[in-house]
């Protein structure tokens, strides 16, 4: 069995807590047994281990998500690399054939392709395993269908032939509007999940049919020119040799600060204190400050590195016309290595907080426009600058001019303060060199 | 004509803009004419030199404010430093005897005490002024009544015995409830503003009378065995030969964040974003991100480096419990020199951010818990370790041992990111050195 997750884009309207580089996925809002507190990629992968422990899965996502994965999710986590966004048929089609032709995977495998961030209940993910056994001579395709909560415009609709757990597709309808949707539900209409699942073979055959390319290389080079186009559109729409399953259940798309804090564990995350008349507030609050409410009803506090919300629930799903005018560099990000947190920006100097994981290093390289100032806050480690080793500690302070080859690699984890300074100071400005050991 | 200026304690209830240190009068949220914010202390000062140009102003205030006044109203303004905080009486006790011993003024000469933060237009302090030429053989202290535009019951009323523009006291009444408030304003009470005048030879004999001291020296020495008592109390309700001048004209105590937001000439001060659907909304944003507000009612959004406060606005004036239960350092401060904040906190260490105003150096001083690095991001000036001067610039790096003396000097404004490490760091971990030029 192969699960392959899309883990999406980034997305504007979780601002501050996802931005360009970090996916609403990353945020870590849920409380996990030891009370700390994990993303929605950590749950959803987590989930998926319990559920259908002998399924293989695979993330397929852009190379911007990469380290962030690999930080949530560990090393040893499958990824497939988009090397640009392409839209989900071409991600789709790139992963089905990195199973085949790097993992050796057979085309009579069945793989069910899932968004990576369905906020369910682990027996989701024991009914998304079964659509593999609906593969068959004639069924090419087969798919997850909501029972609807209530009559929503976000949701494609599927209209079921017959109200059977396993039914044909009559039809398939675009977002409607509330009225519409009301009268596809009556009659028994389920949403759209976003889940596919196929045998690779077939997935091969129409990658072929609409790319020209067949094998994993081909489409990795070819790729940047491929059409933007759904799988929706390229796909399951064409076909006719469909199924749906209906799953009754806990299923949420946590796309809006309203259904995200509707699935929160807690109230508040991070440092906050509320009064009592405060209600229906949630706060999230990934700075080292603490937030004070009161009397705030039906709101969202969100704070991070990036920026502030402050938003009616209801209110908070027109935000990104707002947060498009935000011209800001990235704040903060998660690197495969650790994280770095922007703690100041002058004209001619930015200053950053790295957080180095044990046992790892940044790439070996260097900056044309700016040199850097190093101070070790926390941890021990070694920097290697123009191939000189250095063992460091607390205290110790590192300067490595323009030009200069630098990395710095975790024994323990290793904190530091980073001030660049440069007229010209870019996250562009780096050149990576191969370390030779 | 010598006004004195109380600038009061600090207060919590314009957290996170006010705090231990940084009193309400300090936050700049007026609109100046060259288009930046001006402070409160910073208005009233321009106000009085502006409508009262003859008059010497002194400014009554503790140790902890002296820093931000200089830095706000420059090197020239004259302060009269409480060792510690004893309530009204003792502070202008002190201030009399600091001008008629320290300044030289006549004991004949009036004096008028006045709140450094009242809101009002220029007039107020045209008809303070006035209030000198009442005091006569048969008038000792001569006091502002402000006419109530509500029953208010946050302040203190005085019930003149006429209704003419200046009239004899028959009474003074404590904080009322609203009905009693309807009543004393039927009776045509005022509020008390806490602006007294007197003639300084008048005030030193109530402080002889009461403390048992005459001379500045004697009570600046004693000051911190004297008994917390108000003004009001100790002089003004038991004097008889009292009047009071009614004044009629814009005057608001800008004390709760409601009160202070309405005075407030733009609904924007620093980074902020609101949709349409907010009304009556108000953002003071310190920090350098973005704070977004979506469908906020009667709403204010403040941050600083010290927190976020988000709060309905009636609702507002109760916060002091909740930011008492915050136990946190300071994270902003204004010195004499210039400003320092801090941007990041960890177990062993803390990085702040220090600007030094032009021609300003800190103290020589040294540490005993702590190493310190600093990194000069902007501008010019010298440093001085152990005796040893360098002049220094951008990029330059200045690591400062435990127990080394050390200072640094601006020649334009210098920006520097000091690394502080150490296990026990702490603002009293300091000694302070003469230097020696």
């Amino acid at each position: 069995m192969n699960i392959i997750l899309l883990s999406g884009g980034s997305g504007k309207r979780l601002w501050p807590l996802s931005n360009d580089i970090r996916s609403k996925q990353f945020i870590k809002i849920f409380r996990k047994e030891d009370g700390t507190y994990g993303s929605m990629v950590q749950r959803v992968y987590d989930q998926i281990r319990r559920a259908v422990p002998e399924a293989t899965v695979t993330i397929a996502t852009s190379k911007t998500q990469v380290s962030a994965i690999r930080n949530q999710l560990g090393e040893d986590v499958n990824i497939c690399v988009e090397p640009c966004r392409r839209d989900t048929f071409p991600a789709i089609a790139l992963a089905g054939a990195y199973l085949c032709d790097v993992k050796g995977v057979s085309e009579e495998e069945p793989a069910v392709v899932c968004p990576v961030d369905p906020y369910v209940d682990e027996t989701y993910f024991s009914e998304i395993a079964r659509l593999g056994a609906l593969l068959a001579d004639d069924v090419n395709l087969a798919l997850i269908g909501i029972e609807p909560t209530y009559p929503s415009e976000k949701y494609g609709y599927i209209i079921p032939e017959t109200q059977e757990k396993i039914s044909a597709v009559q039809a398939f309808k675009e977002k409607p509007d509330q009225d519409l949707a009301r009268s596809y539900i009556e009659k028994g209409a389920l949403w759209n999940g976003g889940v596919f699942a196929f045998k690779l073979g077939y997935l091969r055959a129409k990658t072929q049919e609409q790319t020209g390319y067949k094998s994993y290389g081909d489409l990795l080079s070819g790729y940047s020119a491929l059409t933007k186009i759904s799988f929706d559109y390229a796909v399951t729409e064409k076909e006719e040799h469909i199924q749906v399953m209906r799953f009754k259940g806990k299923w949420k798309d946590l796309g809006t600060w309203n259904t995200l804090t509707e699935a929160m564990d807690d109230q508040v995350v991070g440092q906050a204190l509320y009064d009592q008349t405060c209600e229906n507030l949630h706060v999230i609050n990934e700075l080292n400050v603490p937030i004070v409410c009161m009397g705030l009803k039906n709101a969202v506090v969100a704070a991070s590195a990036e920026g502030i919300l402050v938003s009616d629930k209801e209110q908070s799903s027109y935000i990104k016309p707002y947060v498009d005018q935000i011209d800001q560099q990235i704040m903060f990000a998660e690197k495969s290595w650790g994280s770095f947190r922007v703690i100041d920006v002058e004209e001619g100097s930015m200053t950053i907080k790295i957080t180095l994981n044990p046992g790892h290093g940044m790439n070996y390289h260097s900056h044309e426009h700016r040199d850097e100032v190093w101070t070790v806050i926390a941890g021990r480690g070694k920097t290697i600058v123009d191939g000189m080793e250095q063992p460091v500690q607390p205290g110790d302070v590192i300067t490595i001019e323009a030009g200069c080859r630098h990395t710095i690699i975790a024994e323990t984890e290793l904190r530091v303060v980073e001030v660049q300074l440069g007229q010209e100071i870019s996250v562009h400005d780096k050149k990576k060199y191969r370390l030779d050991s």
